[in-house]
């Protein structure tokens, strides 16, 4: 990763970010996810500030060493109280007086200590909001990142594939949960990017139904939810398979999904408007009476975060970039009887998307 | 869960929070561990509005089954744009003119949104800072919750017995997380309350190291801290082994860090300050010249968050009350070298302070 590369690159970012005509003299980036992004840095506290596109990493005591292993090419100093506090300090001696700082990170009671750190007469005017520009930057991944990202996906897809092979009726969800991160673990997964959903039966109405002591049902659809963290990057897929002999709206439920998700997927490129791609799955499901039962939004970008930007709902704007990685996961949830969910992740390429989650999507009977 | 006695409860501690003489109207509650804890709803999106000691759940629809399953005797409303300033209008609606939120909790853009809900002329009065009053009653643990935090605290000792049984030189680190963390699955949690540390050998001197794919050596200690997540509480405990025979500097250091933490375990009653708790840890290893490898505080709360108020650190004034469950925690670092913690979750009684994690703490060589 070339850390140095991206705080020079937030940097000039800076420019035209704020309210006022002349940019910012230093930035304060105190969102764990950005620190790393943005230095290497994996710790649990830290904050980065940058002044002419270089950056310097407060941490406390825990991190001395790990702080100095990560943050290659970063000046670390190691606070004995608070790091954003002792990175306010640090900016009034270097004489900046308006520093920028990312109001969707920073807390209001945040905010408040820092002012308080600065003197008098600059505490009103020193902390600017310029926008969350780290965040914009991590919304097209660079080489580096891709490749860990597809990584990460494909780690993901051995987790299902060999799900195929244990799950059955009676067995409790918590279960096929449980086995699904032990092997994440063992294949290098740091952890699961988010609680694993298996929402069997009923269950799978639940857009969110994690896992459960409920037992795998003899005859309906279980719902997989799951994504593991491979050096620091998330993944994230769905598929719903269906255990025994199938209904027959259970079966024209699951096509309308399909169809929708693959219209979303086939619709990705760069320069369309993540609304046209929520309303590519939206209207396949529209046209089969099944949109009123479709609750969330399309995607969303994932990476160091598994929610990240772009969202991928109806009427937004934002454009897809070449680079961009989001989530498809259009779904149907019928309250009381049953759900279905399928998910890929899709890189933006220069004229398409790639799917980076190629585990088997058609209907899968257990 | 006496969910509406919570309720009834924080409506009352609104009284003097704020900075202004009249107690405010309503509080509006973002955080999500608050929102749990006040209503029952574990749902990944959602704010509750107190009016009157009664709160309001405004969450999507991807809630809709849930939070009514869920948050009994608390009024649902799903919504179809942002919760919060659903609920913002909802405020104006109801005639609202001062509402209290936690400055801790709520972002600085967030505060900003929440404004330009409203009319222009109640804009900069209608959200007034009243502290994290939420936090504060959630220190102390009622009858219901700390029963779960028990069952919580015993699931993750039986965790580290089971690891005593296969922990050997040769394994990764990872492979005992992995091992570890499918154990606790099937036990019934339902997440891991944080990364898994498992730090070996010279790894054990980073305080945060969690589990690598180093393997454990033939001789050295290995770290294993680690926590369940049970009914949404969290457990928390640390034990250090050591395989092969040891150096006689690990025993020494060993046996200082067992006997600060059980001097803190010791110290713990109603009425003593947090930061006397802190000492009598601190003095025993300073006592054996060991306080400069000593780099973070000795402990904190935990309940429905791993971090919780009361902060166990030198010099800190908070009283303990009867009901408050912390965590016990010094360690010995000593870079290049090797690390020691042990670490305990504490229950606060009428007289002193119970273990509820009561694995072995004794020298344990494997």
């Amino acid at each position: 990763m070339d850390f140095r590369a991206r705080q020079r690159r937030v940097w000039k970012r800076r420019i035209g970010a704020g309210t006022a005509e002349l940019p910012v003299e230093a930035l304060l980036i105190t969102h764990l996810p950005d620190v790393r992004y943005l230095s290497g840095f994996t710790g649990s506290s830290g904050v980065l500030v940058v002044i002419d596109g270089k950056a310097t990493l407060y941490t406390d005591g825990r991190y001395t060493v790990q702080a100095k292993a990560e943050a290659v090419g970063t000046k670390v100093v190691i606070v004995t109280k608070s790091a954003v506090l002792t990175a306010c300090e640090a900016l009034v001696t270097a004489g900046v007086t308006r520093c920028g700082f990312d109001a969707v990170q920073t807390t209001v009671a945040s905010l408040e200590a820092m002012q308080k750190e600065v003197p008098a007469k600059l505490r009103k005017k020193m902390f600017e909001p310029v926008g969350s520009i780290v965040a914009r930057l991590r919304e097209v991944k660079d080489e580096d990142e891709i490749e860990i990202v597809r990584r990460a996906a494909l780690v993901g897809c051995g987790l299902f594939d060999k799900a195929l092979g244990y799950i059955r009726a009676g067995m409790t969800e918590v279960a096929v949960a449980a086995e699904m991160e032990h092997a994440a673990r063992l294949a290098g997964a740091e952890r699961m990017s988010f609680d694993t959903i298996v929402a069997s039966g009923e269950r799978s109405a639940l857009p969110h139904g994690h896992a459960s002591l409920a037992k795998l049902p003899k005859r309906g659809f279980c719902t997989l939810d799951f994504g593991v963290v491979i050096d620091g990057y998330c993944s994230d897929m769905t598929r719903t398979v269906h255990i025994g002999r199938a209904l027959e709206d259970e079966l024209r439920v699951y096509d309308s999904v399909l169809e929708a998700q693959e219209a979303a997927v086939a619709a990705i490129r760069p320069r369309v408007s993540v609304g046209e791609v929520d309303e590519a799955a939206r209207s396949v499901l529209r046209r089969a009476g099944l949109d009123q039962y479709f609750t969330h939004s399309t995607g969303h970008g994932v990476g160091l975060e598994i929610h990240e930007q772009p969202r991928l709902a109806a009427n937004q704007r934002q454009l897809l970039e070449r680079g961009m990685v989001v989530t498809i996961e259009p779904g149907v949830y019928i309250p009381g009887r049953f759900g279905v969910r399928i998910e890929d992740m899709v890189l933006v390429t220069a004229t398409g998307g790639e799917v980076l989650t190629p585990s088997v999507k058609a209907w899968t009977q257990l």
